[in-house]
């Protein structure tokens, strides 16, 4: 089970590698092409982790859980329902989520499984979906909530949830991770605020790449987002935020105000 | 009034460069940089031409004109209304807008001019916009109308929007455009559909810049979309449609059923 790290080095340098027991072996090329390790074998301490990959867009799914459909009274969708998050939306871990300037309302937390594309896909089968699959990390969909509904005509999900800093990913990307019997856990302030088990995902992470693909192509380091569900609540400026999926790893940021 | 093209030579190589009476001028190094010629001129007839950038993102607005939001009986917004259109979505000048395998339904044109993005920017006033806008091109914002409100309870405007080949640029980007003057003048096969003016804008290209820059951070070689006016329909299979804008050109796409 390979942990993909992605980071930068005490003289600027970015780099990435796998990270084991505190040790980064580090690797060069394209992390999803054929990487090849440099020979450098580096201590976690010595770097600074990063988003583990650099997405050109981030799919982020809406309403794919069944608890929380349940909660909502929604209807279970026929097909995945989603927004995009641009490139510019993404954090590392440890990064700040920063309020934007022009707003003062509530900013949420929402606990997610990312998903990580290794290679492009177009129109594939949720068989052939596997193995465009990377791997798996952990991402926290920050949505500013009271812009979504403040324009009654337009529901402004792309700029609720596009804003810098609120695309945040990592620690790292676990290949091979088993999501069906891993549970997302959020705390806020070190409080459990979410604790939901994957297993009740609607769409799975290979009918959701299959089914995305349909409707645009993934490239690789795309991440799919693949929804929240009961638990989501807002942040007082100064909070930190933990996202935990075993086998993964915690996604920890703060909110600075 | 300098017109951008990036084309692909017979070799398979892509370059870029200035349009002038049908010569280009080759340019290398980066056209958001610091460009400069290479000594070769071109016949257009021996390039294709290629969207004139690569954008990570398209922002693609909604309900911008006065004309159309009285139509549609919308309030005039209080914030540019936008979604975010993947680089995944971007075709160029002639190329084939592709109906996807999955949708029977209608597929829409919406004749707009797009804003090109020269330098990154993030918080900046509607005086500071102005330098971090390269020029101005066509945009063909194509839609899967009958998708936006399949699904009552999500209104999915980025998959309508967002399929390969949904997101027509081209065929140049012209740098000191004057938009007050000109309108855009959409056909489909030879039939005027779509003739509105610019000056109709709710938010003009700098306010747009300067608001959307407070969102989220625009990066060079993005395009804003600047939203349509009245006359969008749709498109037959093997249809044609042109997008005019006199001082810029004529973007023209067909549909491949």
């Amino acid at each position: 089970m390979k942990s993909w790290i992605r980071f930068r080095l005490a003289d600027g340098n970015i780099g990435f590698g796998v990270l084991e027991n505190d040790r980064v072996t580090e690797y060069g090329g394209d992390m999803f092409g054929e990487p090849v390790p440099t020979g450098i074998v580096l201590d976690l301490g010595e770097v600074t982790p990063l988003s583990p990959c650099e997405p050109g867009k981030l799919v982020a799914l809406w309403n794919n859980f069944h608890a929380l459909a349940k909660k909502l009274e929604k209807p279970v969708p026929l097909h995945p329902l989603f927004l995009i998050k641009p490139a510019s939306s993404v954090a590392g871990p440890g990064d700040a989520i920063v309020r934007p300037k022009s707003y003062v309302g509530k900013i949420v937390y929402e606990g997610e499984l990312g998903i990580v594309i290794g290679s492009k896909c177009c129109n594939v089968s949720p068989a052939e979906a596997a193995d465009h699959i990377f791997g798996y990390t952990i991402v926290n969909d920050v949505t500013a909530a009271d812009l979504i509904a403040a324009d009654p005509s337009f529901p402004q999900w792309c700029r609720a949830k596009g804003f810098d800093t609120f695309g945040c990913l990592g620690p790292v990307i676990v290949a091979d991770f088993d999501w069906r019997s891993a549970s997302v856990v959020t705390r806020l302030d070190g409080v459990e605020r979410q604790n939901y088990p994957l297993a009740d995902m609607i769409f799975s992470p290979q009918e959701q790449v299959s089914r995305i693909s349909q409707d645009l192509s993934l490239m690789p380091g795309d991440v799919i987002a693949c929804g929240t569900s009961l638990g989501v609540g807002s942040m007082k400026d100064g909070a930190v935020v933990e996202v935990a999926i075993e086998g993964i790893g915690a996604l920890v940021n703060h909110l600075r105000g």
